[in-house]
């Protein structure tokens, strides 16, 4: 299967490729991202990939791409992904975010290449919502309260009209938080783990850690579930159709800062920056798998515990390792 | 007061600015439009009319227009509003629709401007719907259906992003179909009068008058009428609030073709353009005006057929007039 894969240099692509090369030997990859990967893509021996580094908004040479490439699949990852940043400059992080869709699928559209595209939504689209509706459904109204999260719901609906008004093969989902290791500390529990296996590994650094809001909980999926959705999807998903890709289980990120803690031994205080806080922030978010569940079988297996584990473990390894 | 109206060269600011000219004299306006309007602007003696032809996609021009008239309230009227051209091409369809918007708040939101916008948004917003949900209120789910409705509801979430993240003072509205004399022919109720008109005029005129699908019913709502909302709205309406423009009243258009038929005292046959079909169009659409009709006691009072009898007299006295 030829696939194309936007936002390669991205943790989630990185994890893909791994489920890609373990599940599908003989796939062959083109990978598209404006950053060049951090991790080597000659470790992956079954699977032969390529990488362009490419803007999206560059509409001609997406162009280009497709018409020599021919993907069957394409798992668009790209966006611009900073829900925080988006209030800084909306404009461009709503613009960029549907333009770099716009882009792909109308190549599709126009060159009319026989493809699946998987347009990867975020839990975010949701927005507003009243803890009596959990765990959410795909049914659930969208309220969503961030430029960021309007660039989503506009990519989702732009999915919509392409796949029934154009009959394009588009699977939607909304994928709520991830986690797990490789993922950069821009987001805060891989932020919290890296400081914190920094204090485990310097005893006079101060046991400080900065936080944002911990008094919210949130649906963690780790990513390696997360991939194994996708794959399915590409699969067996229907067309048309959005799914929810979550765990069901609500953890309040106070605790996730503790089970890390404890599993590192190390206790620390907690240092909020105002920074770190964003306007609009739901409470508790909790989603629910039942559709994903009943059409393809898949649920999460690893255990926030498990992935926790494996989050402090990658760090230890990034910190300590040769340069 | 001083009004800045974007897409000021339409026959929806044509009215506002003779409503505005009876009940607001002294108002100050500046339009904004790619086009120069075709109506003339020096009829409105009660008020103070400045048009500049500009672009909204030109941010710096935008820029600079706000910051030197400093508007106290933005009729944002302007769209590339052609559901069928949006078809023909989704990205630049939905790129300028949500852009010209984009470009108003944030010159807004950054220059701190004081004032009310009123986003005008669309009935297509609604989408798909099943009949036994009309008539539809505001909290009606959104299914957009064409990339034009998508940019709708894009706007739309922006806008409460921008009245609720940033404090803006918006207000949106779901218009649905107007009509009035001076509508453009491209319109279907616009296109049939002038057809029709033409035909009474000229008797050796073949009497076969082109259409699209006639067995749709839409909520159709008079231009005048709306625009008495909208100047409610500004003077009256719940920042950060949606309201619904409409009849309440369902009008099969094979029907409107017959009651100006009748007016006329001329019968036709109807030939379909399937150039004028739309691809997922709905079979029956009617909102509710409940919302706007209890806060600020609107509700439309002109009847479908004194609407259709004054677009006859305006295509009449436009086909008959000396060059």
């Amino acid at each position: 299967m030829k696939y194309l894969i936007t936002g390669f240099s991205g943790f989630v692509s990185y994890h893909f490729l791994r489920l890609l090369n373990e599940k599908e030997p003989g796939s062959e990859v083109m990978g598209l991202s404006r950053n060049t990967p951090e991790f080597n893509t000659t470790q992956f021996k079954e699977i032969k990939i390529n990488f362009k580094s490419v803007d999206l908004l560059d509409r001609e040479a997406i162009s280009g791409i497709i018409k020599s490439y021919q993907p069957e699949r394409i798992l668009h990852l790209a966006s611009v992904s900073s829900v925080a940043k988006s209030w800084l400059d909306p404009l461009n992080s709503f613009v960029n975010n549907t333009n770099i869709f716009l882009n792909l699928a109308e190549e599709i559209r126009i060159q009319k290449i026989p493809c699946r595209i998987l347009s990867i939504g975020s839990s975010e689209e949701f927005g507003e919502v009243s803890v009596d509706k959990l765990p959410l459904t795909e049914e659930h109204p969208l309220h969503p309260v961030s430029p960021y999260a309007v660039a989503r719901v506009s990519q989702e609906m732009l999915s919509n009209v392409y796949a029934e008004g154009f009959g394009l093969d588009i699977i939607m989902t909304r994928s709520f938080n991830h986690l797990g290791p490789g993922q950069k500390a821009t987001f805060a529990i891989s932020s919290f783990a890296k400081q914190l296996v920094e204090m485990s590994l310097d005893p006079l650094k101060a046991r400080i850690i900065q936080v944002g809001n911990l008094s919210i909980t949130r649906d963690f999926v780790d990513v390696r579930d997360v991939v194994k959705a996708y794959l399915l999807l590409f699969q067996k998903g229907r067309s048309g159709e959005i799914y929810n890709i979550c765990s069901e289980k609500g953890v309040l990120l106070e605790n996730i800062l503790h089970l890390m803690s404890e599993q590192l031994g190390i206790s620390v205080h907690t240092k909020v920056d105002t920074n770190r806080i964003r306007p609009n922030e739901n409470k508790k978010i909790i989603g629910s798998f039942k559709k994903i569940n009943e059409e393809l079988g898949w649920s999460p297996v690893i255990t926030i515990e498990d992935s926790l584990r494996d989050i402090l473990a990658y760090w230890k390894k990034q910190l300590t390792q040769l340069p």
